[in-house]
């Protein structure tokens, strides 16, 4: 069964989808929010800090699921035909649907599985996985896990530039079709929750799962904190190296402006991601959803946009492209899906969303998901 | 007595209202949201979740009602005459009043007199009624029990269209005035208040109630899943032919957009309902509050725009028609009057709503509904 | 003493102020606000209901107060001198400062003294009171207890318009200075505070005290349903003729647009009470605080423009003032103080305003009321 | 250690702060919003009136915080170099770090040690201080207690324009550098809160603590009433005179529009701040949050601009220099560090502050404190 299948008839919805478990807690299990609920209770204050914070006041944290509600949609009706078609360009590949995995640190936090779960349900949806750097998993593992499902690797660039060029060579080796270079980390945020969890820092020091190391990170252990390890004082110039460089194409993930993304353009980037980090860095800085179209105009197609943060409905992934992502990564509802289930509750959380972006498609007058435009998303007027 | 005679002085209201019911609950039943409160608990929880819910996270649901409190009423003072005129120009003919019963599915979920009660209560306050495909009982039947009172058909389209055909026949061979093609149901919403409520999914299969058959739709018994039967491809071709070989007058209903109001006129629907289905089909879209302006300045009057959505006072009428409505539909607050009280309660909604709408239109300055235009309206300072 | 005194020492606020009463609880009585949450426990529920209730859902006596606080002041600094002077005029004659009695019903249903003790509230701090044709006292009853001390009279028209001219003339026989036509009272609002405290109907039947009669209202027995009695039906030409006939000038109380402020100009009014009637009218209609500026505007000086409702703290006076009021109209406070220390408890709630408006205006940079426009203030930015 | 050193690595934020206390407490006291939440339930009743409260309905206190979030942050990425440099010009002379303690009176009233304390942890941090006329303890005697840390003094004119001169020559004396002259206080707010606490009224007759006297105030008795020894009548011809009277720069606190900043500029002033008075005068006043834009428009770099009022995280500090602020004065948070740990606690403030600030600069790719300009910062969606 492919449950993102573009041929399939739209009209059974929820019905094929992967039973993830068979009791009654699992019955309830219906939306991304659905998961979040079930999820926070089973992790470790820790855990649970660590994934579910933001930066300082988390105002940021917030507005990256709020602003999706700002946005109206406008349905259209009556457009035949009515069969989905999920089916995007991403670096001028098609791709099943527009919908990617974030690259998220330390997954075995939530899970022993850690971000082999995640891989394995990321394969069985046909979704897009991008493998961070601070996995608790290394590329060559996950790779081996699913050798024959496309991957990104998002790189934290380390001040030893010798590690740095080993990653890059290693995911490109282990067939990894883009690399993701996070900038928006030049420091860490301010991550108060994890402060306040009295428990070690984990985004400095790293979970008790293991963290990269050189060669192939994640199969070593933690150094004291990695988090010095990491080029804060990351430049353009830096970036187009990587390109010159690097034999995969290059997106910059974290850029918020219209200028930053010109100059993505300028200096060789494939693509970029709109991004704020999950809301773990900058408090305060804009959402995805409200910085994504002044920056899709400006980019006017040269390059590919995507966004991140915040999606948790499929209506969300409508706006997001409407707007002018040509996809959306989600980050922490596979990280709750993994708590509950391992790789199948992963899976179940892809599904729902998928299936939930065929019903916003169809409802929305547009099954096809390319063609979504402006016309289709609005202020909200409930938010002015 | 007749109580929406414009004849009646304006003066007593609320005084000649039906006594419902004489004991003490009743009497604090004044308003629509009365019997929000009082109907609700005596519902089971399988009709309150179809009755009450909407799509995913109810964003347009609640805002449905939200946005008519979003407008701000201008009134003007020392018009006279003071008479009230509830009197609208509906499809060529003179209505007694603006306010219509909505098509709403199997009211015999809230009281085993079902949509016999409804309509009696529409006939006792002249009140058209828009009678449901998926009525629990069939237009036919509705008929008999009001004969010599104005009625519209409700169509869904079924898959095979023999069903649809004698549908339509039936409502013209039974006195039906028009017919109300549904157009924003493709695939059903996300109801995920339904899905919780650990019962049969009531809008995929039918409630216990008798369910729509061929021939007289109601009077059978439900299929495994009516949902299925329902076309989910019907374009505006479809449209086109319903006008072209109906002997009724076609509205089509589901429309959130100037663009689709237009092509309703070219494919020559006589009007059109405003309508997002009471929230329960695409989460965050427009409410027809706030999709109704832009529609109406683009039909320009060519032909009747209704809207419905949210009604909960006689001022949501007036804004409503003062946006360009010619009349609104009025939906759950007729089915908790009838699980209170059968055709009396929804009777007593009727000639609340009725009651109000006299009192607003003489407190606007504005005694004939007919004569509303924007300047009675404006976005309300307290919204902003 | 004077406490509205132009020539006191404005830095002594608060220090001279009536001693409302030496126990614990007065001292805690420092605002309006104050006031209301002390009076209202000390309330009948059938006064409560009637004093604090408005119409329906109640959103714009609610916003009635909020509007003001949707308004920032923009201060100015080192302006000297910094001696207050509150004078304004008002059609043509010097006041003392711009806060009027605004003139309610059935005082008496707050305290036995009603207006009587209210009138002796306002001639203690120079405040010009506008008596109530429903008044529990009649007009001349009140003239007689503070003959000295300017009064305006607000007039209800009865369908008999002999009553109507008896009124009139006893007004003008007694000293009253101007007549102030209520003119958004063609039918009574949705009073379902007053519907739901099971009492008899306050606003349609009046209370146990005294009601209007023929000759001197106020003096009689309430009649069975006096709200029957006044003519709903009034027109421009009505205001024309009491124009006309009247000796005294006429305002006409209840105006929210720019048109009718201008209608009233054209017929005859030497000023304007921009109103909703506290909220208890038509639900949902503008503010005075949100109706007012193009009121102002578009009457530009030629009468003057009062306003009323929401005015609870010196601030929303300076407010008023700055977007073209000549004054404003307190009512529902004076009911608190009454309720809680008879004539003491009244004049008390006004020196509180009057010392909050001193404050005020030293405090904006604009020591004389009469010179407050447009630069005092400005859209609130917490309300955007 | 130098905790604002522009040549520290900008990466380990926190590590080397000041560690205030070493108790389980103190650990949990990570911003600023946490020393107010411990801080609080240690004072007295009378102390966190007065500390805490705002005039009137505290509106504008507390949209003095909230004002700062309604400002997003654009942040930009790869600037490089990323190493900090927070220094800024102030009166023509080099600051390490744009941070002032603000001018706040009776800090005895949180900790024996009041100014006295905040003098040595503004000195250990490179923190600017701003004494007040009102402080407990006189210029000299904090002049005394960090001789060699720059300050400034802020002054109250007092009616003795003798004792306004003595205090003058005393700040010169004793190395203060500038005059920041307070010119929104004409008189005193409403400080309700304080009326409430049923103790003596602190801001008018002074706390328990030495008040100012003559010569040195602050070594003398209170005055029974000091309030009425402020002139209540400062005019721009006073600004004048100071200027040219006066050895030391003047600043004017207390500007809230950009005609009362022309008129600085035109009077001689070298500065102003924009300031409500930490929300304790005008209630309904604009933030300085929100006046600070157009009055940084209209002086143009002519003059230096400050602004106080809310400031609790290093990004509103960002944001503030962004709209155009040279610097910002924080005046509560020292009180709550003061409470909780004298000198010490107050100094971790300030160094938390300085840490977020740092991390807000390199976050937002301005490293540079002075280069910040508007680009970083827009109107926030989440508060349209």
């Amino acid at each position: 069964m492919n449950p993102v299948s573009t041929r399939r008839n739209f009209r059974s919805f929820r019905s094929e989808m992967t039973a993830f478990d068979d009791d009654d807690a699992s019955r309830s299990l219906r939306s991304l929010a659905d998961y979040e609920r079930a999820a926070l209770p089973t992790m470790s204050p820790e855990a649970r800090s660590y994934i579910e914070g933001g930066a300082a006041d988390e105002i940021t944290l917030g507005d990256n699921v709020a602003a999706w509600a700002r946005l109206a949609l406008r349905p259209r009706v009556l457009v035949g035909p009515a069969a989905c078609d999920l089916r995007v360009q991403l670096l001028g590949a098609t791709r099943a649907h527009p919908i990617l995995v974030a690259p998220t640190a330390f997954q075995q936090l939530a899970h022993p599985d850690g971000e082999i779960a995640i891989a394995q349900a990321a394969a069985a949806t046909d979704t897009l996985m991008c493998v961070s750097t601070l996995a608790s998993s290394g590329p060559a593992a996950v790779a081996q896990a699913v050798p024959d499902h496309p991957r990104w690797f998002q790189l934290y660039v380390f001040v030893d530039r010798g590690i740095t060029h080993e990653l890059i060579r290693s995911a490109a080796d282990h067939g990894y079709e883009a690399l993701v270079v996070t900038v928006d980390r030049p420091v860490l945020g301010l991550r108060e929750r994890e402060w306040r969890s009295d428990v070690r820092n984990v985004s400095r020091r790293g979970p008790s799962a293991p963290a990269p190391a050189a060669g192939d990170p994640g199969q070593g252990t933690p150094p004291a904190d990695y988090s010095a390890l990491i080029d804060g004082d990351l430049r353009w110039s830096d970036i187009e190296r990587f390109v010159a460089e690097s034999p995969l194409p290059v997106l910059v993930k974290g850029i918020l402006t219209a200028e930053d993304a010109e100059l993505a353009i300028q200096h060789g980037a494939r693509g970029i991601i709109v991004s704020n980090h999950g809301g773990r860095q900058l408090d305060t800085a804009l959402s995805g959803a409200d910085a994504l179209a002044p920056i899709a105009d400006a980019v006017a197609g040269r390059i590919d946009v995507l966004v991140d943060g915040g999606i948790r409905r499929g209506t969300d992934v409508v706006k997001a492209l409407a707007l002018g992502a040509r996809a959306v990564l989600v980050g922490r509802p596979l990280t709750w899906g993994l708590a509950l289930g391992g790789a199948r509750g992963a899976q179940h959380v892809l599904e729902i969303l998928l299936d939930e972006l065929r019903n916003a498609l169809v409802l929305s007058g547009c099954p096809r998901a390319a063609d979504l435009d402006r016309n289709y998303v609005t202020p909200a007027p409930w938010a002015r």
